[in-house]
C-alpha cells in the first residue's frame, strides 16, 4: 500500500464544486489503496480579504498577529475540505499545523520549518481516515502561530512527504504542469514531461510562477518525487526529480521571464578590497533582497558594479546607494526601472557549447539589445528592456527548438 | 493594581471603527492601573457566514470539523483586536482556546470547560501587555478544537474571570444592561442596576437573551462579580452577584416572554408508577430539551400529564409521543404549537405573598386566558396564547410597578 500527498491551491478549493472534486481526487488515490494526506491552502481570495481586515485596523500590523489572522484562512479550508470527504461516505480529520505538530522557528510571516511530529498523521492514517493538514502555518516552540511565507503550503505539502516517505507529493495547480516558457507569452509553449529539481529551482526563481523555490529546494534536500498537476483534468503533469543521465542531452528544458527588474549601476568606484562588502552590508540591513550583481574593473584602477532588485525595491535600493555615494565622490551612479531578465535554464549546459551564442544570436536577430548578461552552471540570463520581454522570450524558445522536441548537442 | 475581564460580543467588534472602540475601553482599564483581559466573539455575521460555507458543502456536516471550522471567527476577531491595540501604542497579545490551555472536555458543539491554564495569561499581563483571548472556544485534551455552544464566549469571560481571580468581569453588549422587561415590548422598562445570580438564571433560561445561563451558573458558582454594560456608552450597566439581604425587599425584579412554546398534552394516562419516566426516556433519547412537566390527577385514576417545548421541536416531540401512545389506547393526545410563556421573577417571592395573585389578576383584567402555571421558589410562569404575550408582559409589568421603583411587600 503506497502513501501519497496531495496539495490543492486556492484556486482547487475556491468554491464548494471545487472542493468537491478535490475531494474526490483524494477519495480516488485512497480507493486505489492508498495511505492519503491533504494539504490546502486558503481558499480563492480568502488571504487578501484577510490583509485587508488588518489595513483597515493598522497600517503596520504586527507579524505575530498577521499570521494568527491569516492562518485561519487555511483552517477554513480544511474543515471544508474534511466536510467534504465525509460528506461522500468517506472518513477523513483536518488539522492545523499546530495539531499536527509542524514546528517552525519563530521568523513570524517566514517562518522555516524544524520538524513535523509525524506519529498523529500515521496513526490516523492506520485508522483508515483521509488526512487533511492546512498549509502554509506551523507553530513556534510556544504554540505562536507562524506562517511560512509566500509559497508555503507547496512546502507544507512537500514536507510531509519527505517525513512521510510518501511515494510522491502531488501539487494540484491551474496549470497542467511545467512549460518550456510561460504558455500565457509563449503560444508554442510545450508541457515537459520531468524536469530535475535544479532546472526547476532556476525557472522557479526566475519568476515561471508554478512553484516555489523553497518547496522545490526541500524536494531536492529529501529527494521527494513531486508531480505538478491540473487539478480539472487527469493529465500525470510534470515531475520533478533527481536529475538523470538522459536529462543532460537536452541543452536547453525552459526559458522564463522575470519582469519589473530594476539595476542600479555605480560607476567609477575605487577598487579596493572591502567595498562591496561595505555597500551589501547596508543593502542587506535595510532588508532588500538583491538579485544579481556583476561587477567588472577597469584599467583606470575603478570598477563598475551594478546589482538589479525588484522594482518594487528601487526606491529603498537608492536611498542605501546615495548614503554609500557620500565617501566616493567621484562615483557615478545610474538607475534603471525599465528593465526585465530572460533566461535559459538546462542541466545540459554543464556539458554543451554553444548555448550562449544561440541565445545572442536570437535575441539579435530580433534586435533587443542586452544590458548585462549573467550567467550559472544551468542557466543563462539577459538583462533587456522590460518592453521587449515577452518578444525575447518567444525568440529564445523558438530558437531552442523548444516548441517541438528536446533541443541536443549541436544547435 | 486591579485585574479586569471584559468581554465583547460579536455586535462590538462588527467593524474597524467598532473594533478601535473596544481596544480603546481595554486601553482606558489598563491606562487606570489595572491588568487587562479581553474576550472577544466571532464578528457580526460571520458565524453565520461559516456556517452557510459548511452547509453548502454537506447538509450533515461532522461536529468536530464544524468546531475547527467556527473557531476561525473569533481567532479572526482576536488577531484584529490586538492589531487596534498596538495601533493605538498598547502592548497586546492574542490566543486561541487552545494557546491558553482552555481545555475542555470532547463534547464538540457544546463541550465544556474542565480547566484553564492561567499562567501563560498572568505572564503575559505581568509583561505589560494586554491579553486578548478567543471566546466560545477551547481544546481537548488531543488538541481537538471545540466549542462551547451558545453563550460561549460570556463563559469563557466568567471562567477566565473565575480563574484569574479578576475584580470583576464586564460583559459589553449592546443594551445598557438587564431591564426590568424587554425593552422593545415593555416601553416603560427600566434598567437595574443589580440583579442576583438567580434572578439572572430565571430570566437568561426565560428568554431575556442578554447573557447565557451557564455563564450566570459559573458566575455564581465562583462568585465573579458580572457587569452587563453597554459598548456604546460609559454607564455601569447592571451588576449581576451574591443576592444582598436588600433583595429581598424587591419581589419582583423582571418580567419575561418566551415565544414559541408547544405544549403537549396526554389526557387519561394510566395514573400508575413509572410511566412519566418511560415518556420521558424516550424524548431524552431523541435529544429533545423538555422546558416545563405539569402533571395532575383525576379522580377516575387517570392523570393527565403535559409539557412544554420550543416550538421548533414539536415535530420530532410528536414523534415520540405517537409511539407511546399505541401503549395505551384510551390515552387522548392533544398539540398547541400557538403558546407563550410570560414569568415574573424575584428573590423577594421567597418571604412574600401575594405575587401570583397580582399576575393573575392582571392578566384577567387584560382579558388573556392562562392555559398553565408553572412556579418555582423565585418564579411564577403562565402559559398564554402566542398573540397575547407582548400585551401580558406589558400587563404585569405594569402591576408590579417596575417602570418606576422596586416593588415591595404589601403589593
Amino acid at each position: 500500500m503506497g502513501l501519497v500527498v496531495q496539495k490543492f491551491g486556492g484556486t482547487s478549493v475556491a468554491d464548494a464544486q471545487k472542493i468537491h472534486r478535490a475531494a474526490n481526487r483524494a477519495i480516488d488515490a485512497k480507493l486505489a489503496g492508498n495511505s492519503v494526506v491533504v494539504v490546502v491552502s486558503a481558499r480563492g481570495k480568502t488571504t487578501d480579504e484577510l490583509e485587508q481586515m488588518a489595513y483597515e485596523i493598522s497600517d503596520n500590523p504586527s507579524k505575530r498577529e498577521m499570521d494568527q489572522l491569516l492562518s485561519t484562512g487555511e483552517q477554513l479550508s480544511i474543515s471544508l475540505m474534511a466536510m467534504a470527504i465525509q460528506a461522500a461516505g468517506h472518513k477523513a480529520v483536518s488539522f492545523t499545523g499546530g495539531q499536527v505538530g509542524l514546528i517552525t522557528d519563530n521568523a513570524h510571516s517566514k517562518a522555516r520549518i524544524q520538524r513535523i511530529d509525524a506519529e498523529r498523521i500515521t496513526s490516523q492514517l492506520d485508522q483508515g481516515r483521509i488526512v487533511i493538514v492546512a498549509g502554509f502555518q506551523g507553530v513556534d516552540e510556544n504554540a505562536n502561530i507562524t506562517t511560512l511565507g509566500r509559497g508555503g503550503s507547496d512546502t507544507t505539502a512537500v514536507a510531509l512527504a519527505a517525513v512521510l516517505r510518501a511515494d510522491y507529493c502531488d501539487i494540484f495547480t491551474d496549470v497542467p504542469g511545467v512549460f518550456t516558457a510561460d504558455p500565457r507569452v509563449v503560444g508554442e509553449a510545450r508541457k515537459l514531461d520531468r524536469i530535475s529539481y535544479d532546472e526547476m529551482l532556476e525557472l522557479a526563481s526566475l519568476g515561471a510562477g508554478v512553484m516555489h523555490s523553497r518547496a522545490v529546494e526541500f524536494g531536492k534536500k529529501y529527494n521527494v518525487r513531486i508531480r505538478v498537476r491540473s487539478s480539472a483534468t487527469d493529465e500525470p503533469g510534470t515531475e520533478i526529480c533527481q536529475e538523470a543521465d538522459t536529462m543532460e542531452e537536452i541543452v536547453v528544458s525552459g526559458v522564463s521571464l522575470k519582469k519589473d527588474v530594476a539595476q542600479i549601476t555605480m560607476d567609477h568606484v575605487p577598487d579596493t578590497p572591502g567595498i562591496a562588502a561595505d555597500i551589501f552590508a547596508l543593502v542587506a540591513k535595510a532588508n532588500i533582497i538583491v538579485d544579481d550583481i556583476i561587477q567588472t574593473e577597469h584599467e583606470s584602477g575603478c570598477a563598475t558594479l551594478s546589482f538589479t532588485v525588484d522594482s518594487g525595491e528601487l526606491k529603498a535600493a537608492e536611498k542605501v546607494v546615495e548614503e554609500v555615494r557620500a565617501s566616493w565622490p567621484s562615483c557615478k551612479i545610474s538607475y534603471d526601472n525599465e528593465l526585465a531578465k530572460v533566461s535559459a535554464v538546462g542541466v545540459g549546459m554543464r556539458s554543451h557549447t554553444g548555448v550562449a551564442h544561440s541565445m545572442f544570436r536570437a535575441l539579435a536577430q530580433a534586435k533587443i539589445n542586452i544590458n548585462a548578461i549573467t550567467t550559472s552552471e544551468i542557466k543563462i540570463s539577459c538583462l533587456i528592456s522590460r518592453d521587449q520581454g515577452p518578444q525575447a522570450l518567444r525568440a529564445i524558445h523558438k530558437a531552442f527548438n523548444l516548441e517541438s522536441a528536446p533541443t541536443r548537442e549541436g544547435l
